[in-house]
């Protein structure tokens, strides 16, 4: 399996496709994109159609668009019985309309434009409906990453709500950080270390046993003087909600 | 200025003194300790005194005792007039008794018991009450660290508010992520690629640049199958705060 069609024009289409383009094992046969604009910086214009009822024979078809989109491009292909996959997080493998054999091949990362991606530490997250499909699926994405997991759709819901909060939120965390020292004069940079210590502490503890702070230390004078410190009442509320589930789980544990 | 007193035996205390006593340039006089039952691990007794009155001449005593002791212990110390710096994040210079030259000597880092720090890697925030005294703390502070940084006890306020953010509210993200994990299961090592990624991403990019995921897209949908899936109606509530709060956010950056 080594013959690939790729539909979408997104982030995580254009990542795949220069990652097929560089891969000696693997060829692109085709790329069906609505808006191609962003694409031909990439690929040759012969290699991208617009038009469903040009799409080439392949091995694997990936739909790398919106999840909105899934079942309407999945229903408008104009063939039946082929391996089809999707790459979202949150959608199911149902989303795929039947008339085709469908999967899930879900690249478990943040793609930012312009950044290339290093796929051999992506983790995969794969599903079919058919299992013999499944050993094809997992051969080809051993391509991209040794990091290869069988995951159902409802497994994955999980995956992508934890996402949010392992990865989305803690963003939002520095951002307030970040606020706070530009208010106050102070370098964000100042920050790094820290930020990367506490995420290689959780490769030897579980994040519980690496909880450290005013919350779970319960020291109330510390979190009283951060809450006078804070001016955005808001950011006062998610301080205090954010240290009392920190305490929740505290007392959990004990 | 080599000569070094440590008062403490605490976790930065330890961390101090292992640093001091592999370091040729500098020189651990004395620990002075109420508690040295951890310490009897990392130093020889004689180098430990429980005793004020028996505490030695040196160019430099470390405080590295909880915020709320600083005041007494340092109304303790036994002599006046000399350069006497605590250690902490959130203690005002003044939290030391006036009868010494003040100073903080505060580094920027969790410290995990029984994980050697690379002090190397960690930026210390340096104050003194004398300006004569900050060329030498300076100096002194460089052994560990070229990530030396003049703070104020006021900006030093808001670096430990925003550490709060940055380390121990991500750290909780990261909880809470795993216990999800855990009920689903699925590996919680899977996230650690999207985490490392999730803090390189800003080093390139301002935070704010940098938030993905469905609340800064506002995809309402996928915001409400989230809430399905949470049964904890706290942490439902946390997911709800964060999202609002990072549509705030991005409504202030259009």
């Amino acid at each position: 399996m080594k013959n690939v069609v790729i539909i979408g024009s997104g982030n995580v289409a254009s990542h795949l496709i220069q990652f097929i383009l560089a891969n000696e094992q693997l060829n692109l046969v085709q790329i069906y994109a609505r808006n191609s604009k962003d694409l031909n910086l990439i690929v040759k214009d012969s290699l991208i159609t617009n038009d469903y009822s040009c799409i080439k024979e392949a091995d694997l078809y990936i739909i790398a668009v919106s999840d909105n989109s899934i079942a309407e491009v999945s229903k408008n292909l104009p063939f039946e019985n082929k391996l089809v996959v999707h790459t979202s997080g949150s959608a199911s493998l149902t989303a795929i309309n039947e008339k085709n054999r469908r999967g899930v091949f879900y690249p478990l990362q943040t793609f930012t434009k312009n950044k290339l991606v290093n796929f051999s530490e992506v983790p995969f997250c794969l599903e079919t409906e058919f299992e013999k499909d499944y050993e094809n699926l997992e051969y080809f994405s051993k391509n991209f990453s040794k990091l290869v997991y069988k995951i159902s759709s409802e497994q994955r819901k999980y995956i992508h709500l934890s996402a949010v909060f392992v990865s989305n939120f803690t963003n939002h965390m520095f951002t307030i950080g970040n606020e706070i020292c530009k208010e106050n004069d102070i370098p964000f940079e100042i920050f790094k270390p820290l930020i990367q210590e506490t995420v290689n502490k959780i490769d030897h503890l579980s994040p519980i046993e690496a909880q450290t702070g005013p919350a779970v230390r319960n020291d109330s004078e510390t979190i009283k003087k951060h809450l006078d410190l804070i001016n955005n009442e808001k950011i006062k509320l998610l301080y205090l909600n954010i240290t009392e589930s920190i305490k929740n789980y505290n007392v959990k544990k004990l």
